[in-house]
């Protein structure tokens, strides 16, 4: 039996929480919060649940759900969509992924990703046919180079994927990277499929460039995001994507095949949190940020060297002052002797990477930071 | 903008469902029940979701919920299988048909699809780059004629989809079904996806012959159920994969960038509702021949002519003494003018089909079957 993925095995997220797990480590690897959804969220879900709300919602969401994703739409980047027809709940952003990729992408078509990369990208152009082109971002502060793209471009070249605030860098793209992006967009007809998932989650009074911001990208964009990363609720697998009217009827053919629609009652608990609790997500930013300081200054006295953070709930170090090994062996150790689980960065490129960087997820409680922490400044 | 699925719309129970909500018709057409879940299954899921079990489950399912899966297929169909190894939980069955399609299907490969066939069977296959070969089964009972299933096999089939009890006819796969199914199966070297999803549901003592009860079809299988269909909870998305190991981890690798994983809370509830009200699963096959017997007294007096169903919970009419038009007009006029939907059972078809039939969901209120027979023997 030859595998369809033969060079993948176990997600490293599976990988690195499992290890955790079996070693009784602090968990920083998987990106998840170690803190609760909102009261109101998980009320709600028992609501509708007792209500009896429990049977297929329609394919593409339950409209209040589709409505209250507009509006904040609207309200967070003053652009008017159109819920019925652009806006897709899915199973997760995973999903959401997934299926803008089969959505698009043809057998030998080419899609541009830059590395380091969320791991499902490749998979999910591979599964469609088609060949993930890497670019890797520049050092050390993970920038687009705009001119290697543009020289990445060939005519098999069917869509970029781009992912803003980005994972594992925590870099946010820059007006000057809209401009560029706009110009190869329209200059090769392609589209743009958007991880906007940490979209709420900026730090210092960066302002997240949605494409949704931008009438010219927005035509050619599939914009994906997640409720499980805005309301601390990774494992209700809730997310959408949005659209122009006729690139959302192309993926709601497909979504409709893959898992038809998502839990129902989590669509209308979602809904009254949006309309009833919308502050929830104005206050992301402050409370994540609030996360990354503390863990930042409590590694002040490590030998690590701690990267900037801009977004997303993810921190870089740099070990390289720490530990000759590389950083899979790093993370191993790490999780087996010291305690502490982390990703290491090479498994988001394509390329091997020599790079001594591993990933720390801070979306945990302040005395978990700490802890960790503690443990990290005495390697 | 070229279409991945050219010939695909919405599917035809969004549509049916759409058209009953907008003529408040009885809707009897896209497969859900009108009944509520278990209180104990409802109960459950909120438990967990308030003790704050919102997070990631692991890829692969949570190990409780698997374990009770195990148990499960242990208890009815004597086998015995891995938990840890051989069962994923997935995002409703059609995922689980969609991965499991992806896994094996390769470029060219052949796929042999019964007609009348559920709708996700074929856009999978074509989307993995696979071929659909259709085989029809015989009026007027939609039995398997092997013979024409063994002409229809060629070097590049892959795999063949069984669906037992079947939708949309009610039809159970017998002895002498799996007799030469399994002949074909080792003397081929193909694949078998066999969607169960109505596995808890047969009627007049039939029992139901899952490829798991068979040590060697088990070996070349993937099974497919859905806790939906079980525990009439169709909109919690959640369903099951089993398949050999070496199958199950290439299932597993493409799940994992598909869906990631489902709705945490509820495989937890799930568990609890298996381990603790295991009847519930045995009680079904009479709670539904009720329904299904209901239903066709209610119908002897119409000028239908009611198929037998041996499992399910559909039924299907030939309307031939009621109307000449064709199944997709009937059901159109029904829904519009009479106040009952249904589905046509030409779309269930590749080649056009000119069988006067439409199916009936009979997983209602008595009150609500009743009322739509009433409205039926006035035609
Ligand atoms: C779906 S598991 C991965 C979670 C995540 O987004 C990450 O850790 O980067
Ligand atoms: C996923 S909607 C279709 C439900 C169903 O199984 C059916 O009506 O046949």
């Amino acid at each position: 039996f030859e595998s369809k993925l033969p060079n993948l095995g176990v997600s490293i997220f599976s990988q690195m929480s499992g290890l955790a797990n079996q070693f009784s480590a602090i968990n920083l690897s998987q990106g998840f919060p170690e803190f609760d959804a909102p009261a109101l969220l998980k009320t709600q879900l028992n609501y509708y649940v007792q209500q009896g709300v429990n049977q297929y919602s329609p394919s593409s969401g339950v409209p209040r759900l589709q409505q209250q994703i507009a509006n904040l739409v609207e309200r967070k980047y003053a652009a008017k969509i159109n819920a019925a027809e652009q806006v897709t709940v899915t199973s997760g952003a995973t999903e959401a992924l997934f299926v803008a990729i089969q959505t698009i992408v043809r057998p030998d078509d080419e899609v541009i990703v830059f590395d380091p990369a969320y791991d499902s990208y490749q998979p999910a152009i591979e599964l469609a046919g088609g060949k993930a082109v890497h670019v890797a971002l520049s050092a050390p502060n993970y920038t687009i180079d705009w001119q290697i793209v543009s020289q990445a471009i060939t005519k098999n070249t069917r869509a970029i994927i781009v992912n803003t605030p980005h994972n594992p860098s925590g870099k946010i793209l820059q007006p000057q990277d809209i401009k560029e992006l706009k110009e190869l967009v329209s200059a090769h007809n392609i589209f743009v499929i958007s991880d906007e998932v940490y979209e709420h989650i900026t730090f210092d009074g960066q302002q997240h460039l949605s494409m949704l911001r931008d009438e010219q990208l927005r035509e050619k964009s599939f914009v994906i995001s997640s409720f499980g990363k805005t309301f601390h609720s990774t494992g209700w697998k809730m997310g959408y994507c949005i659209a122009p009217a006729h690139l959302a009827t192309e993926f709601r053919k497909i979504h409709q095949y893959v898992t038809f629609s998502s839990f129902t009652p989590a669509q209308h608990a979602l809904a009254d949190m949006l309309e009833q609790q919308g502050e929830h997500v104005d206050e992301l930013s402050g409370f994540y940020q609030q996360k990354r300081d503390l863990l930042i200054k409590h590694l002040s006295d490590s030998r690590f060297n701690i990267l900037p953070s801009q977004g997303t709930y993810f921190l870089l170090l740099d070990y390289s002052d720490v530990s000759d090994l590389n950083d899979v062996d790093f993370c191993h150790w790490l999780v087996e002797q010291a305690g502490v689980a982390a990703i290491p960065l090479s498994v988001f490129y394509k390329q091997p990477s020599n790079d001594k960087v591993i990933r720390l997820c801070f979306a945990k409680n302040d005395e978990t930071l700490i802890e960790a922490a503690q443990i990290l400044c005495q390697l």
